[in-house]
């Protein structure tokens, strides 16, 4: 039953032409109603396949790993925890129940309280996460940076090309999709002031990344191979690391982004699985140099992920601003997280880690405000006239995923958020 | 019973001379034995009182909001997210039990359950660390490292003295004292290299820090005032922030240390009360420039603390290299965490925040071998004519910490671990 035979398929369950929620997806999140408690699902179409009912039902007996109340926990964590033959078992028993074909569940006198209406549904975030991890892993990305703030003809620093650069972010301010934002304030001080002011952020950014989440936890002193990491890779989100580029540009040196990123990043609520992916892996860029041993890997470790940004004003349509795609990365996940353990970090189910800003190599696929207007200096325009800088109070920022090939569509849906004024 | 009144206290518990766990200090841990699984207890002289015995037999029965098992969990969390006003009146009811004149404790059938000794007790991390944060907070420490790197007449970046310069650190890898590190392994690339290498590093280092720890939350968006935040703080730990230069120095630009620190960091077990070290709080050093608004403070939030380093080599006695004193931090804990919400960055309980190396003016009083070795170029002497520049394999780092006054002793014990060989 899986996507990788391109076998077509197709569901009782009616899949709106267009939809991301494909029977080649199936991807897990956690959701709530207003008559049900928080619960795991699997998002199909219009609908969430209630997983708790399907265990309490009895489709899933044989699959002897899964505890009573499993999916009735209010994050996936335990679940992922089980490994990926249970969680790929889970997957494929609830693929094979959707299958057109199929009458068991269809038929079932519990269909009714299994399938549950997306619409009904708030989404909650799909993990704990014990730490967050942001990498800086597009090239693109790292050139134009440089080439704004540093030097065009040495835009990229000397250690870059060698290894995925990262660094630790805030796991207590990651939220999910549909959750307004709060305009931060801080201080920051611009080339023509003699000391630092405070106030709200005047340069308020989205950055459109992607970020993977771990399923299988090391001890300290473990390291994983390229070759290895996929094992330990769940799935992917989407995910918008706001960033306040004014007090990141007073506060980073020497140690880092600090408040100019921790007040907020919001993720897309469905971990769309590595397995749902497979379809369109594909090799990444060539690197030159050459990567050191523990950095080179065997297999193709690239997506073609499509990806969309769109600015919509209050109570205004929505502009796309950025069209790019996953495939332009430079480092892989495999490489990232090799990277990350080779010094002996632990690492911890539910954990998460972002690409870095995803921009592409035309004007039109950078992942962030400050890339696209380029410092400002050519805002972009959004449909009735209005131009952007940076992003505005009343604004929503909306992100989606998703991809394409041979008649077969997999999508993250989206990750969706308002920026409020500040306090 | 608190001792801010100086009201001299003697307990029916003998307390060795010079111990850090007197009557006046009951820091908070937890711990297991042989015969007993994880749970909460309070530390006085070489033994343990076991909170849980206490509970079951009724000491803390006026104690209403006390759930049945709150001290049987393995993590302090839930304890400590009751609010000041629960843990308070149990360290105090603690207190008043072990006075020497009190008999219901001393006189219990139970008292040899309750009181275990530290000798048989494996410590446990006191906290289950949602995120860490680790400031940059010492004048001395950052005057020296900019120094040494960058500029000996520019040595302080100009954000420095504006805000209390921080950045986020890897929570999984945090570690209970007693449990050894592996040197880790990783990119560095010497001024004299062409091309990075790959290795284990040559260049491993401690840094001398306190951390505190949060023990009440805020929500997105909200922030926290200078006068507030002693409010959100239970107390404090040791914390060694392991760091491997070499690593460091080649990835950390332009995002910040990553895998040069997140291998491990190792703090005391006991956590040392805000309320304990109130005999000791005094005025930090005079800030010039002004700072603004939202970082002054009215009150005084320094604590004078000595602090110590030890290097004992393997089979080998231990010599003293470092002794500092935390009351030089320029950075006090209450605009530490002002700053760190002011942006509306929400914060948990159980949450850990390191100062960055105590440095103080003095070069016995540096807090790291990267000072106190000067980059290598002043190798430090220990007892039997070894020298150092940085932490050998088979090397114990031991850090002490105690405050003093007026005959009353209130410490952390220590935080010791061994660097093992690279795996």
């Amino acid at each position: 039953m899986s996507n990788q035979n391109h076998k077509p398929m197709t569901s009782w369950v009616q899949v709106p032409k267009n939809s991301d929620f494909t029977i080649y997806n199936l991807p897990f999140g956690v959701f709530e109603t207003k008559r049900i408690s928080a619960r795991a699902g699997i998002a199909i179409g219009d609908k969430i396949v209630d997983l708790s009912v399907l265990h309490d039902e009895g489709f899933f007996s044989d699959i002897t790993q899964l505890p009573n109340d499993i999916f009735l926990r209010n994050s996936l964590n335990d679940f992922i925890a089980l490994g990926k033959p249970v969680t790929r078992k889970v997957r494929e028993r609830v693929q094979e129940l959707l299958l057109e074909e199929r009458e068991d569940l269809r038929e079932h006198q519990c269909r009714g309280k299994a399938m549950v209406s997306r619409k009904e549904a708030i989404m909650l975030l799909p993990v704990k996460i014990g730490d967050y991890t942001d990498f800086y892993s597009s090239m693109e990305h790292a050139t134009n940076v440089g080439t704004m703030f540093r030097d065009p003809n040495n835009a990229l620093l000397p250690n870059w090309k060698h290894l995925p650069v990262g660094y630790h972010g805030r796991a207590s301010s990651i939220i999910p999709s549909g959750i307004p934002i709060t305009r931060p304030k801080g201080q920051f001080k611009d080339p023509d002031m003699e000391s630092p002011a405070f106030g709200p952020s005047r340069r308020l950014d989205f950055e459109l990344e992607l970020a993977f989440i771990t399923g299988k936890p090391t001890k300290m002193g473990e390291s994983i191979s390229t070759e290895d990491a996929e094992d330990y890779i769940f799935g992917f989100v989407l995910f918008n690391d706001w960033s306040a580029r004014d007090i990141q540009a007073w506060e980073y040196v020497p140690l880092g982004p600090f408040l100019g990123k921790n007040f907020a990043s919001s993720i897309s609520p469905w971990i769309v699985t590595l397995e749902a992916l497979e379809f369109v892996r594909l090799a990444g860029p060539t690197q030159d140099p050459e990567v050191l041993p523990y950095l080179k890997c065997e297999k193709e470790h690239a997506f073609d992920i499509n990806l969309e940004v769109y600015i919509q004003p209050e109570e205004k349509e929505a502009t796309k601003v950025c069209t790019s795609n996953y495939k332009h990365m430079y480092w892989n996940i495999a490489q990232q997280l090799a990277h990350h353990t080779v010094n002996g970090c632990n690492i911890n189910v539910g954990d998460m880690y972002a690409s870095g800003t995803i921009s592409g190599p035309t004007e039109d696929s950078y992942g962030s405000m400050l890339e696209l207007a380029w410092k400002g200096t050519k805002p972009v325009q959004l449909a009735g006239g209005e131009e952007r800088k940076f992003i505005e109070d009343g604004d929503t920022v909306i992100m989606k995923g998703y991809s394409e090939k041979d008649g077969i569509r997999v999508g993250f849906g989206e990750v969706s958020s308002k920026v409020l004024p500040a306090n």
